[in-house]
C-alpha cells in the first residue's frame, strides 16, 4: 500500500492541510501527518527525512509558509521525491513561499504545487505513486471523469 | 528502462533544455525529444499526451515560455506525473511563466521546478522514476555524493 | 444578428461574467453562455472553437483565472476574434491571469481587457461587431453620451 | 480594402512597429503609419481619432511606452476597434504599459496585445477585419498551417 | 487669493479626494471641485486645462484610478503646474495608477504624490502657491509645528 | 532670477542629473549642484535644507537612488517645494526609491517625478517658478511647442 | 544591565511593537519606547540617536511603515546597532517599507527583520547583546527548547 | 579578538564576498571562510553552527542565494548572531533571497542587509562586535568620518 509523509511547518497550517488529506483517503493512500519545523526543530526534521525510506514512505508533501524552507530541507535528507506546498502567510501573497519552495539548487528538487495547492499535492501524489502502485491509474480516471461531468453539467 | 517524453514548445527552447538531456543521460533514462506547441499544433499536442502512456512513457517534461500552457495542456490529456519547467521569456523574467505552470486547476496538476530548471526537471524525473525503477536510488546517491564533495573541496 | 460565444473556465465564474450578458442584451447581441475547461473538458473546449464559425459565432468571449488557459486554447482552435477576460482568483490579484492570457506566442492573439473586464469585453465585441453589423455604431455613440451625461451630471 | 489606422507615441517606438507593418502586408491589409503624442499633441491625436471612420479607416492599432496612455485617448475618441500595444521602455519592463493601456473605465474598451506584441496586433486586426472582409479568412488559415508546420519540422 | 482645480475622474473618488478640500480650507485655498473623465468626457476636460489659467487656477491636482490618465491629460493641455494622485483602484494595489500619473514623457511632467496622497497633494499645493503667495508660508510653518507637538505628546 | 538648490546623495548620480542642469540652463534658472547624503552628511543635509529659503532658494530638487532618502529628509527641513527625483540603484529597477521618495508622511510632500525623471524634474520647477516669475510661461510655451513640432515632423 | 532605545516613528504603530516589548521584558532587558518621527520631529530624532550611546543604550530597534526613513535616519547618527522593524501601511504590503529600511548605503547598515517582525527584533536584539551581556545565552536557549517542545507537542 | 563565521552557499559566490573581507580586514576582525551549503552539505552546515560558539566564534556573515536557506538553517543551529546577505541569483533580481533570508519564524531571527550588501554586513558586524570589543567604536567612527570627507569633497 502506497505510503505518504505529510509535514506542516506550524500547527496553524493543519487547517489548509486538511485538503490533501481528503484526496490522499479518496485515493485509499496511506499518510502520516507531522508538524516539523525546518527551524525549530532542525535535528528532527533531518531525522524524519533521513529515515522516511526505510520507514516505508514512497514519497514526502511538505507544506510551509513565510521563508518555506521545510520542503528544501527535507530534500536534502532523503531521496525519494518530495512535493512542496508553499502556504501563503509571507509579505507577498505566498509568492515568497513559493519562490523560497521552487528555487533548488540543482540536484535537490522539489516537484512545487500552486501557493496553497494542498489539494493538487495530493493528486500530484497519486500520479507519481502510480508509477508504483499501477491500480491508482484507475482511480485517478474515475476522478477526472467525476470533474469532468461537474463542469459539463455547470 | 525508464522513458521520459521531453516536449519544448518552441525550437528556440531547445539550447536551454540541453542541460536536462545530459542529466537524463547520466542516469541512463531514455527520453523522446519534441517540438510541439500548444497552441500552434494543438492536436499534435494533444495526441502525443493521449498515446504517452500506450507508447511506454513514464512521464513527462515540458518546458515553455510566455504563456506557458504547453505542461498544462500535457496533463489535461495524460495521468502519467508531468514536470513542467517554466521558461524566461515574458515581461517578469519568468515569473509569468512560473505562475501559468504552476497554478492548475484542482485535480490536474503540473510538478513544477524552478525557472529554467531544466537541470532540476531531470533529477526530479530520476527520483520519480526511482519509484518504479528501484535501481536508479543508487545512482542519486552517488549523483549527491559527489555534489557534496564538490562543495566541501570549494 | 450578431452572436457571440460567451465561455467561462468554471461555475463560480459565473457571477462576474453577468456584466458581461447585460452589456451585450443591451447591444441586443446573442450569446450562448457555456462552462468549460482548458484542463477539465478539453476535448469539448477545443470541439467548441472549432464549430464556432460554422455553427454561426462572430466571436468568442473567454474569462477565466488561476493559470487562465481557456482563451489561449480557444484562440488556437479557430480563427474568429477571441477576447479574454482574466479573472481575479491566482496569487497575484489577477495579474498573473492577465499576463496567461496575453501574453499569446505570435500568430494567435487573444484580445485582452482588463481583469474582471466583463464590462468591457462586451463593449468592445460591440465594437468589433459593427464592423460586419453597422447597425451597432448607433447603440454605441447612444451609450457614450449617456456615459457622459452621467460624468457631467455628477 | 481593408484600412488600418497605425499610431506610435514616438519616433523612437518606429522599428518595434515594423513586425506589424509587415503582418498588415503580408495579409495585404491597408495602413497608414503616424506619429501622434497623447501629451505632446494632443489636438491632432484627438483629430485623427474622431475623423478615423470618415476617413475610412476599419480600426486603429495604437502602440506606446511609459505611462502608455494613447491608446485609450484614442480609444475615447473614437467607436472604431482600438487595439493597444504596450510598448516596454518605462520602469517595469513594460508591465506599467501593459496596465496603462488594459485597465481602461467601463464602456471605453481597448483590446490589448502583449507587451511589444506589435506582430500579434497585426494578426488580430486581420482576425477582427474578416468579419467585414470575409476573404481575409483563407490568409489567416494558410498563415496558421504555416506556422504549424515550422514548428513539426523544427 | 490662491485658487486650486480640483479634478476627479469619477464620482467614486469624491470621499477619498475629502481630505484633499479640508486640508485646502485649512490654509484658506480656494478651489473649484469637478468631476471630468479623460475617457468619458474628453472633450470637457481638455478644455478645462485649456482655459485653466485664463480662469485664474494657479495649478490643478487631478485624481484618478485605474488607467489614471487624468492628471497627465490635463498636464498635456496646460502650463500651470498639475499635481497627480494616484487612485487605489486597479490591480496592483493603486501601484498600476501611481505608474500611470508619474511615469510622463519629457516637458509634460505631473507632481505626483503618493497613492491615495490626497492629503499631502493639498499641503504640497501650499507649498507651491506659497512662491506667489508669501502669506502662505506662515501658516504652513504652524501646521508643521501641530504635527511636530502631535507626535512628541504620544 | 529664480534660483534651484540641485541636490543628489550620490557622486555617482552626477551624470544622469546633467539633463537636469540642460534644461534649468535653457529656461535661464540658476542652480546650485551639491552633492549631500542623507545617511553620510545628514547635519549638512539638514543645514542646507534649513537655510534654504533665506539664501534665496524659491525650490530644491533631490535625487537619490537605494533607501532614497534624501528628498524628504530635505522637505521634513524646508516649506520651500522639494521635487524628487528617484534614481535607479536598487533591487527593483528604481521602483524601491519611487515608493520611498513619493510615499511621505502627511504635511510633509515631496513632488516626486519618474525614476531617473531628471529632465522632468526642470520642466516641473519652471512651471511651479512660473508662479512666481511668470515670464518663464512664455519659455514653457516655446518648448512645448518645439516638442510638438518634433513629434509631428517624425 | 543591558538597555535598548525602541522608537517607532507613528502612535498607530504601538500596537504593533508591543510583541517586541514583550520579549524584551522576557529576556528581562531594559528598554525605553520613544514616538519620533523622522520627518515631523527630525531634530528630536537626531538628537535622540546622537545622545544614546552617552545615554547607556546598548542598541536600538526602530520600526516604520510608508516611506520607512526612521532606522536609516538613526542609523545615520549614532555607531551602535541600529536593528530595523519595517511596518506594513505603505502600497506594496509592506514590501516598500522592508527595502527602504534595509537598502541602506555602504558604511551604515541597518540589520533588517521581516515586515511586522516585532517578535524577532527583539530575538535579535537579546542574541546581539548576548555578546556583552553573556547571561543572556541562557535565556535564549531556554526560549528555543520552550519553542521546539511546542512544535513537537501539535 | 573578534573573529566571524563568513559563509557561502556556493563556490560562485566568493567574488561578492570579497568585499565584505576587505571591510572585515580594514577593520582588523578575524574570520573564517567557508563554502557551505544548506542543501549540498546539509550535515556539514548544521556542524558548523552547533561548534561555533565553542571554537570561538562571535557572531556568523552568511550569504546565498536562489531559495537563500543558509542563513536560516546557521541560524536555527546557533544562539550567536547570523548576519544575512541575499545574494541575487534568483528570478527577481534578488528580492526573493532577500524575503527567503529576512522571513524568518518567531525566535530565530536573521540580521539582513541589503542584496549583495556583503560590505555592510561587515559593517553590521563590527557594529555588532564593538558591544563586546569597544575599541571597534574609534574605528567605526574614523571610517564615518573618511566617507563623509568624501561625499563633501565630491
Amino acid at each position: 500500500m502506497p505510503k505518504v509523509g505529510l509535514l506542516v511547518g506550524s500547527k496553524s497550517d493543519l487547517p489548509l492541510i486538511k485538503k490533501c488529506e481528503d484526496v490522499l483517503a479518496s485515493y485509499t493512500i496511506d499518510y502520516e501527518l507531522r508538524v516539523l519545523s525546518a527551524h525549530r526543530t532542525p535535528a528532527e526534521t533531518a531525522d524524519f527525512a533521513e529515515n522516511a525510506k526505510d520507514r516505508g514512505f514512497d514519497l514526502i508533501i511538505a507544506g510551509a509558509g513565510m521563508s518555506a524552507h521545510l520542503a528544501g530541507v527535507i530534500a536534502a535528507h532523503t531521496t525519494i521525491p518530495v512535493i512542496g506546498i508553499p502556504i501563503k502567510s509571507g509579505m507577498l501573497d505566498g509568492l515568497d513561499a513559493l519562490l523560497s519552495t521552487v528555487q533548488m539548487p540543482g540536484g535537490i528538487p522539489v516537484a512545487t504545487v500552486a501557493v496553497n495547492g494542498a489539494e493538487n499535492a495530493a493528486h500530484l501524489a497519486a500520479q507519481v505513486l502510480s508509477l508504483k502502485y499501477p491500480e491508482l491509474e484507475l482511480k485517478i480516471k474515475e476522478t477526472r471523469k467525476q470533474m469532468r461531468e461537474k463542469v459539463l453539467s455547470a
